[in-house]
This record gives C-alpha cells, structure tokens and sequence, in this order.
C-alpha cells in the first residue's frame, strides 16, 4: 500500500548502514510494542488501530449525522494536534476549498489555534447566521488559546439558543474522567468523546480527537482506520521489508552522517499542504529537542519550484527531501489542441495533465539528486481514506523509531511551555506576579 | 512606518559588525541605484514606486472595476512570482477565506500554478455556472504550468461566450512587444499590461503582474504603491537609519559568523501565510545559489507555538526567527467573563483578545531568544495597505542588499531551469529526444 523508494541514495550514502542500525531499530521497534522505552506512558497509538474503542466510533459516526443535519457549520476549536490532523485529513481527501464546494456536509471553520482577533472574528462572522454546533478540543480544557475561543463560541451559541439548546449542540472532545472541560461538559450535558490519556496530541488523529471532524466532513472514517490498520500490520515486521525501518534508517544516516539538516516534505497535490503541516508537528515536536532533530520544512510543487526550488537546487547543501508520491487522479484532463500552438506545447495535446504531472515528478527528482539533494520517495496508492490512513499511521510509526534512533524521548515536548510560561506571566495571572515583572524589566531592556 | 529591532541580538552578536559592514552596504546600495551590480538587468523595481507607468495603473483600475461588474470570479493563472505576490496581498488585506465573505467583488481563484488535475478541475468545476474572467500572466506564454491552464480555461471561456466574448473576458499580463502570449493577444484583442523587462518575477507584485488580480478584490492600490514609495524615500538614506541595512546586515552576521542556516519569518495573523510564501520566493531565489543562503522557512503563530514551537525552543540552534507584527487589530473582543472559571481565566475576562495576543507576542520572544534563537522584530502599523506596500518594498530592496552581502546575483534563478529541462525531456518536447533517453535509463537505475 505504500513503498519508501531510495533508488539514487547510494550516491549520498555509500557505506553501509542498514545492518549496523538493525539492532538498533528492533530495540526502538521493541519499546514501541512493549511500552518500555523513553516516554512509554504515550505509546497508546501504537496499538490503536486494532484496539480503538468501538463503542465510541459508533458515538462518533452518530454525533456527525447529527451535526450534518441540525448545523450548516462545525466549528472546531482546537490548536496543535487537536487541529492540524482534522485539518489536513479533510482538505487531503476532500478538499483546501471544502468550504467553497457545494456539499450536503456542513463548512468546517477551525478556531482557537491563534490569538488573532481578526480571524476569529471572521469565522464569528461566517457562522452569524446560520445552524452551527461546536467542537471543542482540549484533554485539560485549560489551554489559553481554545479555552478562549470557546468562551466567545459557547456564549454565541447559548444567546442563540439559549443554554439547553446550546448543550445540544457542543461536542466536547476531552479527558476521560478530569480537568475543566470534562467538569463543565457534565455540568451541562455536552456529548463527550475521549482524548486517552496514553496518547499525545501530535498522534491523536485518528483518535475523536480527528475523527469527529472528519466525520463531519462526509469522510468514510471506517475506511481511514482500515488503512491504518492494514499499516499496523506492515509495522510490525522487524526488518527492513517494514517502511518505517527504511524511511527512519535513513532519514537519521543522513543527519547524522552527511548533515543534513533540513527535511522538506513535498508534494504535487495542493490538497496535502495541511497534512505537511501536520507532519511538521509531529517530527518537530518528536525531535527537536537536546539540540537535536532534522528541522522540518515543507513545499508545495510544482508551485514552489518557482520558489523554493532554486534554493532546493543550489542552496545550502543541508537539505534531504521526502516527497510523497499519490497514483494517478481520477480526473482525466486531456491538453486542449490549439491550432496556432504559440505556447509550442501541442506535443502535449490529448495527453492527461496527469501524465505531464508524472514527468514534472521525474524531472524534479532527477534534478534534485543532481544538485546534491538526497530525495526519498514515499510512492502511495490513490489519494484516498485507506491509503491515508496508512500513510498517517506509517509517518507516526516512523516517528517513534525515528526519535529513539536519535536518542530523545519521541513522546514529550518540555519545550512549548516556554512561551506558555512567559505569556502567563505578562499576562498577570494569578501566581505569576514576581515572573510577570522581571520578564517587563526585561522587555524594557 | 516601520522599525526592525534587535534588542536582544548583543547576546548572538557581542562584536561590533555596523562598522565593518557599511561600506558594504553603501556599495550594494549604490549598485542597486545605477544598476550596476551583479543582475542589473533586472532591478527596475527599485525605482518602481516612482516612476511606474501611471496610465497603465488607470488601465488597471478600469479593467478591474470591469471585471467586477461582469464577473462573479475572476481565474488568475500564474506561477511564481505571477502567482505569490498577489494571494499573500489578498489574503493579508482581505482574508484567507475571501472567497467565503460576502461581498462586492469577485471571487478569485489561482491556477496554473501547479500540474495537479484535481486542483484545476475543482476550479474549473466551481466557475463553470457562474461568469468569469480570466487574467493570464506570463512573459513568455511558454511557461508550462500557466500555459496549459491558459488552453483548458481559455477553451472554457470561448465555449461559454464565443471566441470574441471570451477576448474580451481575457485579460493577459505579459511582454511588452515580444512572445507568445503577447502575440496571441494581439491577435484575439485582448487587452494586455506588462511585465516589465528589467522587473523578475518575484520582484513583480507591484507591477500589474500583481495589481490587477488585488484591485479586483477591493484592495486599494493607489494606497499600496503610495505605502511603497514612502518606503522607497525611506530606504534612501545610506546610513543603518535605513531599516533595510538594519535587516540585511544583522542575517548576514548571524549566517555568516553564527551558524545560522536557516531563516523563520514568523506572523500572528493567520492572514500573512501566503505573504510568507511570497517572501520565501524572495529570499530563497534570490539567495540560494553557489552553495549558500540562509533557508527560508514560516510559521503562523501561536498555532504553530504548538507545532514547530518545540523544535524551536529546543532543537538544533542552527534557526534566527524575524517576526512580522502588525499594530493593533480594529476588532476589540473583550474575554467573556464565566462564572464557573472552570477553566481559569476569568483573570482575563473583559481585557481584549488583542491585549492576550501581544503579551504572547512578548512571551514567545523572550523565550525563543533565550533558548538561543536570535529574534529580529519588524514593527509594523496597522494591517492596511499602506503598510504591507511599506513591508513589500522594505522586503525586496534589503534583498537586493543582502544578495550583494552574500556576493551572489540576487536577480537570476538558473537553478530553476534544471527540473524544467528534465521535464521537457521526459515529456518528449522536440528537440529533447536524446536526453530524455539518457533520463529514462537513469530513472531505471
């Protein structure tokens, strides 16, 4: 369902390094499976495509027949993992214009993931004057940025419908047992869904966490998991026939060996931008710690080949690329004929923009290898449920074993508290008084 | 208008490099006034927001008025620097969701940018029953990508309104004299704007290249150019008055002397994504080249606080960040008060989201810079025309100086032609025959 192809790699890794990192990779593969490894009490999407909770799934698929026909709109409240998978799932497979299509799914508006009045604002706007219902993302419903959007949404949809009717129509997707927004969804009677405790935001996708918005978007979310779960499969080989080992062993032969320190995942679909962003939290949040960590980057082609591809090509050689190959589109689109042919591109004529796109991958790569890029490619199926939910559950895999070969604990991120901290502090809240003063002293130079 | 401050960077840069640098810059400055450094073909934008072609910009202004009072959409096809420029203006000046606002100009759509047939179809699907317009912008015409978006859309529009219906729905941006585009124009009367010879690509947002698709949305651009000329007055002085000199010379050191390879613009206006993409055009093909250069990578804050942020607090400390911030937002959102405070913030309730916006602003600075990562801040006015026409200019002209500090041709992109050469081999264009051969033998190893 899915293959990692290093055809020209052995022009930037001669020696070789696939027996010396075997071992290394069955320990990390080891500690994935057994849960005894750095970070182990966050392994839980390990095994979650066999052991999810079915019960909830059925909630979930129930909650979004609802929401598709009470609501125009869904607005999703969530930041980090609780936004980047939804968002880049429904644009992959449905579209970046999901909301411009004439659909018989609600528009999908994502907020709480910034501070930006503007755009809240806008999607306050948007949602105005229409059915909407709410899905609040947040294991401890504390975080700053959806706690506060939640409170201008819940008082929208309460002065709208007043309290009872509002409870109806808030899915609060949280922890299990605690924490604020679990209290306050029993207080009023919100529909809960679960954000496990052994499951980090960056791989809680495929958890309510993701599925309900997805759900919502008219996306077979059945056929997603079976793709993730035909990749568990294919994961748990110890061996290099495992994709995972291949894109992992390599990727970490390259940065340590040949630095490389810029990863940059591309690819030709427009629609794949959010699920690059999705990919940028989850290996820089694995990895960039200790002063670690490929720093992952991400392009759009063959758009950004007027852009970034002059730097791809002859910039500072740190760069290895990842590009993520679909199989043919369903959409056949033959190169009109024009008799005047001024553009001299009637050597095309009648052939499907697919096949011009095929060249444009093949050119690219051949060119990027020749400039000194080493470029891994990650041929898929096509674009579809099942062959994402594979490639999403083959990127975390990889990740896992990506982190442990590189020595960090795959499953924390200390550092987002930074930022976190000193906002706190600026901002007054209570306890913070003393930290609040030295960073204005600070500030003031 | 506009201020880059550094307060921070004595701590990344203890050694006095002002000095050291200013007959540098005063020299790369005045290549940039006679056009006679490296590239001097090509810096015609220096002196654009002066001496720009005022009857073409009333042109502009009517054509646009036109096409929204014919069209419900207006198709822009372009790549590159014909593609960049002029969705990061709409997007920052208008929204990211444009298309979804209700309002009184057209929706856009930008295609040619890509080969990906769903991307295109989908375009073509949601202007099919409504009237649209076409501005098509190539120097040449013989680009690949907007070229064959010309023929399908082209071949729409004539089959909707007949072949002298569509001409006058045709709006080409193209060489002033010479090439295929223009040709074809004169010949169906399409009305023409041009692409300045000494004007590349991404140096060309304010030309019509960019101008007319962002008059048609309602943006303002007497505003816009008037921002850039004042600008231009600014960047006239040769002293580190100049904000440009500020900017160029303080990346320079951190790339030269600290080790700092890679360049995050960072925004917390979710508007400003596509305005970093357009900046990384700027700055990646005008630097990346001969082995050098700082990558140009984005984040849109605080989302990605909870994404990259990890990697950027703690990762590998080869990262300087420039932060774009805009003055405060027009829109005052006091936090709603909750008597419950479940989650805590009732500390906040009744202070504007902008107010929690800038102390994370505040926040994420002192903690970036102390986890080693040196922050440069571009202090801006208010989000208007006026001001990203000041950030534009400021943007390209200390390009031009820092591609002169670099010792590289800031105004060529001969990477680029590697991947198209492959390309039209592999496509089998004629006169490529023998290399495509050579290419296929190598693609099967």
């Amino acid at each position: 369902m899915l293959q990692v192809k290093l055809d020209s790699m052995k022009t930037f890794l001669p020696l070789p390094y696939e027996d010396a990192l075997a071992p290394r990779l069955k320990q990390a593969q080891n500690w994935l499976k057994t849960a005894t490894g750095k970070g182990s009490d966050y392994v839980g999407w390990v095994n979650l495509p066999e052991n999810y909770d079915k019960e909830e799934f059925t909630r979930i698929q129930a909650a979004a027949k609802r929401i598709q026909s009470d609501s125009q709109a869904l607005v999703v409240i969530g930041i980090g993992g609780s936004y980047l998978g939804a968002r880049g799932v429904i644009e992959c497979l449905r579209s970046p214009n999901y909301n411009l299509l004439k659909k018989d799914t609600p528009n999908i508006y994502f907020v709480g993931n910034g501070l930006s009045a503007e755009a809240m604002g806008e999607v306050m706007d948007l949602v105005q004057d229409v059915d909407f219902s709410v899905n609040v993302i947040s294991k401890s419903g504390t975080t700053t940025e959806p706690a506060v959007a939640f409170r201008f949404f819940r008082e929208m949809l309460e002065k709208k419908y007043g309290e009872e009717g509002a409870a109806k129509r808030i899915y609060a997707t949280t922890d299990k047992a605690r924490g604020a927004l679990k209290s306050l969804a029993d207080a009023k009677g919100y529909e809960t869904f679960v954000v496990p405790d052994d499951v980090g935001g960056r791989y809680s996708v495929l958890t309510a966490v993701g599925l309900l918005p997805i759900a919502v978007a008219g996306i077979d979310i059945e056929a997603l998991m079976a793709g993730a779960q035909e990749m568990h499969g294919i994961c748990q080989q110890d061996s290099y026939a495992n994709p995972a080992w291949v894109y992992a062993a390599t990727r970490y032969e390259l940065y340590r060996r040949c630095g490389k320190k810029v990863e940059i995942l591309a690819c030709y679909e427009p629609s794949f931008r959010f699920m690059t962003e999705w990919w940028k939290q989850l290996y820089g949040e694995s990895e960039g710690k200790e002063g670690k960590g490929l720093f992952p980057a991400s392009v759009e082609f063959t758009a950004d080949l007027h852009s970034m591809g002059q730097y791809i090509q002859e910039g500072e050689r740190i760069l290895m690329e990842t590009v993520v190959r679909f199989g043919p589109s369903a959409r056949e689109y033959p190169v009109p004929y024009d008799e005047t042919d001024g553009d001299g591109l009637n050597f095309l004529a009648g052939k499907p923009l697919d096949f011009v796109l095929q060249q444009a991958m093949d050119g690219t790569y051949l060119a990027h290898v020749e400039g000194g890029v080493p470029n891994l490619v990650i041929q898929c199926g096509k674009k579809d449920e099942r062959t994402l939910g594979g490639l999403i559950y083959f990127f975390e895999y990889a990740c896992g074993l990506s982190g442990y070969l590189l020595g960090v604990n795959p499953f924390d991120q200390p550092g987002v508290e930074a930022y976190k901290k000193n906002m706190f502090a600026l901002l007054g809240k209570p306890g913070y008084e003393a930290m609040g003063d030295a960073l204005r002293a600070k500030l003031q130079g």
